[in-house]
């Protein structure tokens, strides 16, 4: 009973060892992560297009949560930037007087999506998008969320969330721009730009080792918050738009609102939210984790994200998942286990009890400097020219996922994106390579014949599926077969090898019982060779064996020694007939 | 340019050779098809829930069409049991006024999707309809046109297109039953039934040759219509309800009627009947061309059912397949060319011009009886049983769309359980078998280690994965390789037998790239093994086999002998280190 509740609650496995060294490691990061936490949750709830305090509610229930059922100790839950606009996205579709209430809604529906998916055990749900439709949609997105930023950089207040209406907005505008917002986000842009692309090796040639100059760069952005605050505390900044008063530091618990019309409208972005959120998740969690030689358990991981969403609804907070960014932090300094997730979050609030004043003049402009650096660094043109180079398939896949993004959004992105590449990978295997193939002069190996210079008889056909059958391509197979072998009078024998087929199912055998009548009643005989252990078993459990015309070879070597009508040209022969 | 045109219409191939011996088969097989035909016509018309003469239309134009377009010389087209269900089905569901327009509709629509279809070459698109899902959707619609048919043998008016719906009328109507109507039909039925059971090795027994006897008793439902037209005619049975006076037994040829919004709730039902009408119809034809040693071509049937199908809705007709009793005795008395349908439609109708005041007095219950007799030797039972034994997930697919079939009714049946076997399919493909392998001792065979007694070394572990690497499995094979190696403190080598593996997709790939890193980390090596070709090929247009931090061996055993820790125990290891 104890071992199966510490499987749900793992910190009842860690909690009980806990010593002072891992409470150094712990509150060590968390203070790290709360320097690069602070500007990233405002902009991210800016992002979404809520209030900036949402995302600091967003930050502190779901991450004690998370410490509390996650499997990863450097996990860190909090807001992020794709869940922040795809949430944007979700919630732009309504002309909803509250979007707060819209947010706190797709928290509750994401989170019971992930729980209900961990508690089925149904992650490996997860894995039916493909790595091309995910790169292709982070490269998309990351884009759109830049291009979502230039706007406020410049102090314009345009928004869309596909390309075609970004730039509609922006048009409309026109050139209503305010210098001196710009030149500050200017600036700030490229000061984190030029700290991000130089800075580690500049620290590191001042004699900072390069783990920890790798850290100092990670607080940029804390530092530009800084230097934008005092710009305008000083005055020097007189006209630019600033985050403004947050009411309170802290959130109210909440219920979430519910209505049947809305739930129905929402869920279908909630699901994505969810699985995006999660890849994401996920993805960090592992890598860290390998690294630690640990391992995370996605099923629980599943559970652990869905409370820390559900959590978010209930604290006036919106969709969260787990950042790369501040995860990578938390690893770096040493966090040991989850409990640092909610010392980050006890420390949030602690900070923010003296800070909050100070943040109310923040320009909102370093904040888009801050998440432009940020998001623009997932952009990967590359993929485009490495899945060209690879394969096709794949190639299509990532560039349907990354221009309907762009184009039409980011759930018709992914959701296309995902049948699309499903599509092409089914298709692919209902028309496998049918290889014919002869023996290698002098051996015992099968080639193909209209690649290699091989021996065959005219009497034989020798065909080999590079596929497991299955009802998609058993047909295409059948035909494949009919084709081949009317109108060839000479043919007596044809041998399936079946050295590639890992699987069979009932279409596939139906198919096979279908060309041993139909051969039979042209005079041929249907041979079976190199047939697998499990397929071998499952073909048992059918009566095709004592209906088959011919024979099981073990190999096709065997197969056309016993089949041929002349005797081979060499002393191979003699030694299996 | 002749040779182009003749592929579209293989009339101009068989045409030009003509003969006199072509046109005795093809006559003598048209006037048999003809009294198989009329009963038929007549039945499914009704069972559609169209006017009886609907069916003798539909009988007409198609089957011209056919003759011009089609690429067997013995499928007879026209309406069929199946999918005159599936039209009552799709009518159904709109409280119209005229069946009539919605049935011209749906074979316009359905027409469509397969000219399409054939023009696209998208014959193989109905490859993934499966075999389980096929069978027990034909078993289920089957024994829903026998349940039926019930109401109308015992003179009862009821009908439904889920079981329960047909229950709960019948339920409604009580007792309304007509004892004579209930006599006839029972007899009728009771006689079709033993012919049919007993007739062909009873006519056997009196000398008659056994292909002779089973023609014969295919006409016994002509011979049936016969004895019901004189009981009524002679006044034995006043009662009963007849199909009544024909008003024209010619088609006259009109445009179908079409409105966007009919268009909107029809192409849904239409397309199914298009792809279960083409699937019947191919399997007919297939199988027998093969018997002749010729061949279909698949996208011209879809090309020619099309046309034929559209020919239906401008002659007053409803959606059209081939059919496989009209079909066989065509094959059997010996039509030598498509003309033989032609013949058939010009017979039908110089026949119809004598017969049609005689059919006027045909009893309904008779109809029913045939098409009872003829449907429930379509239902197989056998097959739940058949895939319950040979696969799980076959038996899932063939019970889940023969009970959503009778439950839920024929469209939700079938796209239930087409989605359904695709699912099961990815599910299977997203967790492959991943065997433990070792060596076999003195030999250079590997087995699984956890079913064969195998030598291991310590620091090595080989994974077998039998399945093609493709985004849906490769996380699957990524976790499954963690967790077998974290923890293992001895693991040097992790050896990736691809020997199963058919293909490789970017996603695996990157899943092969993080593997190689993160076993890097963990100081391992990651080897490849038995590699196939086109894998090899695809593995090299990527840069893996360049940061790879083992090597690409050529078999398991040499990847053994070359990594293992100790030497072999054995002379075979001397060979090859």
């Amino acid at each position: 009973m104890v071992l199966n509740l510490s499987r749900y609650l793992p910190v009842l496995k860690w909690g009980r060892h806990y010593s002072r060294q891992y409470l150094l490691g712990d509150v060590s990061a968390a203070i790290m992560v709360i320097l690069v936490l602070i500007p990233q949750a405002l902009a991210y709830a800016l992002l979404a297009g809520l209030p900036a305090e949402v995302g600091l509610y967003a930050a502190l229930l779901p991450a004690v949560l998370y410490a509390l059922l996650g499997t990863s100790p450097v996990l860190a839950v909090g807001p992020v930037a794709i869940v922040s606009l795809m949430t944007a996205s979700a919630i732009g579709q309504f002309a909803a007087p509250d979007p707060q209430a819209l947010a706190l809604t797709l928290a509750l529906l994401s989170g019971v999506c992930l729980l209900l998916m961990g508690l089925l055990r149904l992650g490996a749900l997860i894995n039916f998008l493909s790595y091309p439709v995910l790169a292709g949609f982070t490269s998309a997105s990351s884009l759109l969320i830049a291009a979502n930023q230039l706007p406020a950089l410049v102090g314009m207040s345009s928004q869309g969330h596909t390309f075609p209406a970004l730039v509609m907005s922006l048009w409309q505008q026109g050139t209503d721009w305010q210098p001196a917002t710009a030149t500050l986000g200017g600036a700030t842009l490229v000061g984190l730009w030029s700290i991000r692309r130089y800075g580690a090796a500049g620290l590191s040639r001042c004699g900072v080792s390069s783990r920890r100059a790798g850290l100092i760069v990670k607080l940029a952005p804390a530092l530009a918050v800084i230097v934008g605050v005092l710009c305008v505390k000083s005055g020097l900044m007189p006209s630019v738009a600033l985050v403004g008063a947050i009411p309170d530091p802290l959130p109210t618990l909440t219920l979430p609102p519910l209505s049947w019309p809305l739930l129905q409208q929402l869920w279908m972005p909630a699901f994505l939210i969810a699985v995006i959120g999660f890849i994401s998740a996920i993805a960090v969690a592992q890598t860290l984790a390998m690294k630690q030689r640990q391992r995370v358990d996605p099923d629980q991981e599943l559970i652990a994200l869905g409370v820390a969403n559900i959590g978010a609804s209930f604290s006036g907070g919106y969709p969260v998942s787990g950042s790369l960014a501040r995860s990578a932090v938390n690893y770096e300094v040493g966090a040991q286990t989850a409990a640092a997730g909610a010392f980050t979050a006890l420390g949030l609030v602690l900070g923010l009890l003296v800070l909050t004043p100070w943040l109310a003049f923040l320009p909102k402009t370093v904040l888009a400097a801050t998440i432009i650096v940020a998001v623009l660094s997932l952009v990967d043109v590359k993929m485009l020219i490495t899945s060209w180079h690879f394969a096709r398939d794949d190639f299509i896949a990532v560039a349907a996922t990354f221009s309907l993004t762009l184009l039409f959004g980011l759930e018709a992105g992914i959701v296309t994106g995902a049948a699309l590449s499903i599509g092409l990978f089914l298709w692919h295997t209902a028309r496998p390579h049918i290889a014919e193939v002869g023996r290698v002069p002098g051996t015992q190996h099968f080639r193909n014949r209209y690649r290699y210079r091989v021996q065959t008889d005219p009497t034989i056909v020798m065909l080999r599926p590079d596929e497991s059958l299955y009802f998609a391509n058993a047909r295409f197979l059948e035909q494949h077969l009919y084709d081949r072998v009317v109108g060839d009078a000479q043919l007596r024998h044809v041998v399936l090898l079946c050295s590639a087929v890992n699987d069979i199912d009932l279409s596939a055998l139906n198919s096979l019982a279908a060309m041993n009548l139909r051969l039979k009643d042209l005079g041929m005989q249907l041979h079976l060779a190199e047939v697998k252990g499990p397929v071998m078993s499952r073909l048992k459990r059918s009566d095709l064996l004592d209906v088959l015309s011919g024979q099981v070879f073990l190999s096709a070597f065997e197969a056309m020694s016993h089949l041929a009508s002349q005797p081979f040209d060499d002393h191979d022969q003699s030694r299996s007939c």
